[in-house]
């Protein structure tokens, strides 16, 4: 396969570009005062579930939005948009991951600086997003319960790339037999200190510490 | 991003390199008169868990071997081996899919032709590995009901590409509220005529439906 090294050349160009602008989009949202959380994750762990919770809840302090990659459809964008935040979707085609170009796109229009809180959705794919940077501020992985508690083992690059580890689904926990002990200890192997929280969009457990964090994070930027 | 269609073109030439090794392993595994069928699907929709059940199973009655993709890990090939069959892992390091060629050096000093069935299963991926033909037979579509009942409206290349789908974890489809109509109607209105088996690997519920049919798939191939 001669093309081999050839396309990892050329991969490599695409990924500093996406660096270059992701670089940029953080300094603008950085003046706009904008704080900025993505979510990756497989598929159907819960990225959208969560997401609608969390605009829910934060909605009545912050002025919060959403981008939301899917490859197709516009669902997530039409259910998130029940929450009454701004909401926009990506579609990516066959692409299995966002970058920076969609993002900047994406924004067109929308005036950062009256937002408090911008959440980007990602492509459900433990592999593709981990490469690129997308500008955000804090990058979360979600394990979902029912995926089994080797998953950062098994892709430890997408738990390397974030910054917090949230477990989802806790509510079918005990229906899926979930260890959560072998989770944890797979999760700090692959990242060691890495935080952690459990929560289940389904029954609100566990929000109130996540949504506590995030505003925390929130008003650290507002200090800077 | 100028580099954007300089990368498209490099990666169809990649895609047409496998093309063709992907033919000639399928005229290989004709010859040597051995049925070819992979697994897809996202993270933890139960792949392992199923292939497992299914090398018990068959066993008895058929030689089958499996080769198991994963980035990082041994572990899905060491639970596979309790099944008494022949597995070999393939670490695919940060790239979201098997191809063609890895196919070929893992199956390096095996007997093809002392096999009844080979299964493959592919990195767990909604989108990569839907571009890459393995020389396989068959190609199953694993949709677990804790995923939502949408993904194939939003991952419609990857079932496009397969021939089955199979519906897992359906011991689990009451707890997570999972609307069969649903399901069955977004697989068929992307895949219309799609074969789709319902099947829970930990109860055993569906299996015997699922084996009959790959049964009677390996006798065709013996007919030939």
């Amino acid at each position: 396969m001669s093309t081999q090294p050839r396309l990892v050349e050329v991969r490599q160009n695409v990924l500093k570009q996406n660096d270059l602008l992701a670089r940029s989009l953080r300094e603008r949202f950085r003046e706009a005062g904008v704080r900025v959380v993505s979510l990756v994750s497989s598929p159907g762990s819960g990225k959208t579930a969560l997401l609608e919770k969390m605009l829910t809840l934060l909605q009545s302090q912050y002025h919060v939005a959403a981008l939301v990659g899917d490859l197709a459809t516009e669902n997530d964008a039409a259910r998130l948009a029940r929450s009454g935040a701004a909401v926009r979707q990506i579609s990516t085609g066959t692409i299995c991951h966002l970058d920076a170009q969609m993002i900047e796109r994406a924004l067109e229009e929308w005036k950062l600086d009256e937002l408090d809180l911008l959440f980007i959705e990602n492509v459900g794919n433990l592999v593709c997003p981990s490469s690129y940077d997308l500008g955000e501020d804090l990058r979360l992985v979600l394990l979902s319960v029912t995926e089994g508690e080797d998953k950062p083992l098994k892709y430890p690059t997408i738990f390397n790339t974030a910054d917090v580890c949230v477990i989802t689904k806790m509510d079918l926990a005990d229906a899926v037999e979930f260890e959560a002990t072998a989770a944890h200890n797979n999760i700090q192997s692959v990242r060691p200190g890495m935080g952690v929280f459990e929560v289940s969009a389904k029954t609100g457990a566990g929000m109130d510490e996540l949504l506590r964090f995030l505003s925390a994070r929130i008003a650290k930027s507002e200090e800077v």
